[in-house]
């Protein structure tokens, strides 16, 4: 079969690798019919070491389950699925708090010998756990918003947990990228009164407000950090979003949250300490967040993107095949496009 | 009238400094009963730079209204009252949501001009918000526990809160000082299921165990991480106290803390920045805590005191006059005495 495989940084390959085959009695075959590049996934691009061997890539993917192993009781051949960006049993203690990106039994698509998202097909491991069934056929309208379940969306929805977004609070977005966009749309979900988009580009800003971003602020650093506090009777705000990882998004998330707030960070952090910690414990903000736990929440989302009442999948802004993979990649770093969908 | 002034690492002078008096129609002025040093004093205990004017302090007191200010309404001359670690006008938007110490119109103690709480007698800002009555007598058996109500067991507290505790909880203290002995108290009111003390020294560990912890670790560092390991199926602890603010003793807080799990900082940190950021990303661990709003505590805490179910004011165990402040910053810098009480 064919998939992504990336060399090293700004060098993406599609080519020929082995077939996927059912190697546990829990594995599922799904034949990938949609999937998404991540920003996450532009990090590798910018700064991965040359490699002999390569790395699979991708981690969004929605398909059809082509086959199954003998223990796999909850997905058949022919459903059409969604796959969460890390794969889980559903039934360990870290499952069960909706934590499943710590299962004890789980792992991260493209290492260890499973494949990535970004390729014809993909063997799925305990795939019970980590399956769930779209109750749709496989090229319905809904697909863009479906598959950002699988990551994205999830992840400006855990974003938004983290930072305590609730009725009547104010909620800056630090960053205008998928992330930081779905937060928006997650912010509106839960009811937040006033949402601050940080971030510059204007049709990203454009879509922003379409999600119900009520303010923007396009500055940076300590002008961003002062007009937010001009938007928020000087105090900073609630709940902020921290949807980038760079060192300055974070000093900016830290500096804007109001005494007593939450900064929910879900942004890979680019450095190995969280900055202007004294700063944050003087105004007792509270830090959260991490990699998204996207399987704990696609039943949660599930039918508001069904019954249409957000629209994640305008985040993709460009429609690829898997040809077309490694131009995606160079567009999303070039800042060209939001997000990139490949269809198969 | 006579008042603790430091004046430089190990420099501490009890002398004579301006009489308080009535400044704002807000002010009452309180003469001081009882005080205590607090393990943060012991900082600049070691690290001031020499100073030709002094720094007063103190910043945990009980005592008795001597004159009010012509708009306080809620004490009286003659009534015992605690001060809590910070005044506050009890109104402002920060009060109302509990967070005294980023009071819009409070401050704290020893510092602006307002004098410290290790003296005779102090201006008390914002009265009606700050002081809380007694309804004991000036020399009650209680008073040690009650003096903990200004700040020390409002921070263990405190930091029991930022880390979640709860029923059925795994809660590790990272520190054996005042602090982390009222942090176990704290955590054993909340119902934590098991209370594990990071410490080494004998008498504190005994006290600890007195006061609800059900397991001792005391190994440092890799090691100690290691243990508490050991003792949480491999898995680390739902909410951490850290109860120290030292660079190690953050790591291994952070390190200990569970996938999904809390740390509550109350350690006055060392360090400008939280380190370890990235495995804390990756567990999805929250860090929270900051300075107690102690002046929020005391009502939910009083009656514990007062029915004698918690017994905080233990933590002292050396009383001394005013006379004897400086041997008590030394004994308690040389680890010879847990927290200090001043009687006047």
């Amino acid at each position: 079969m064919r998939a992504t495989v990336m060399y090293g940084a700004g060098d993406v390959r599609v080519e020929n690798v082995p077939d996927t085959r059912l190697v546990e009695p829990t594995d599922a075959l799904v034949r990938v019919t949609r999937a998404a590049i991540c920003g996450g996934d532009i990090w590798p691009y910018n700064q991965m070491q040359p490699s002999e061997t390569g790395q699979r890539m991708g981690h969004e993917f929605i398909g059809i389950v082509a086959a199954i192993g003998a223990d796999v009781r909850t997905v058949k051949a022919g459903d059409v699925v969604i796959a969460p960006d890390a794969w889980s049993d559903g039934t360990c203690v870290f499952c069960r708090e909706g934590l499943h990106t710590s299962c004890l039994h789980g792992g991260w698509w493209a290492s260890d010998g499973i494949d990535g998202g970004q390729g014809e097909g993909v063997r799925v491991p305990e795939a019970d756990g980590t399956l769930v069934i779209l109750p749709v056929g496989r090229d319905d309208a809904l697909m863009p918003s479906l598959l950002t379940l699988s990551d994205v969306m999830g992840t400006g929805h855990h974003a938004a947990l983290a930072a305590e977004v609730g009725p009547g609070k104010t909620v800056p977005v630090v960053g205008d990228g998928a992330v930081g966009l779905c937060g928006v749309i997650a912010a509106k979900r839960l009811r937040a009164e006033r949402i601050i988009l940080l971030g510059s580009h204007p049709a990203r800003i454009a879509l922003a407000k379409e999600f119900g971003a009520t303010d923007i602020v396009s500055e940076r650093g300590d002008e961003a950090v002062e007009r937010v506090r001009e938007l928020t009777s000087g105090f900073g705000a609630h709940s902020v979003l921290e949807c980038v990882g760079h060192e300055q998004s974070t000093v900016t998330a830290l500096s804007i949250a109001r005494p007593g707030g939450a900064v929910g960070r879900v942004g890979l952090p680019q450095r190995e300490s969280i900055p202007t910690a004294l700063a944050t414990f003087f105004k007792n903000v509270t830090v959260s967040g991490g990699p998204a736990p996207a399987r704990a929440y696609i039943e949660e989302l599930l039918p508001d993107v069904l019954e249409g009442r957000i629209q994640p999948g305008r985040v993709f802004d460009r429609v690829t095949n898997l040809d077309g993979v490694p131009d995606g990649y160079r567009a999303m770093n070039e800042r060209e496009a939001i997000k990139v969908l490949i269809e198969f």
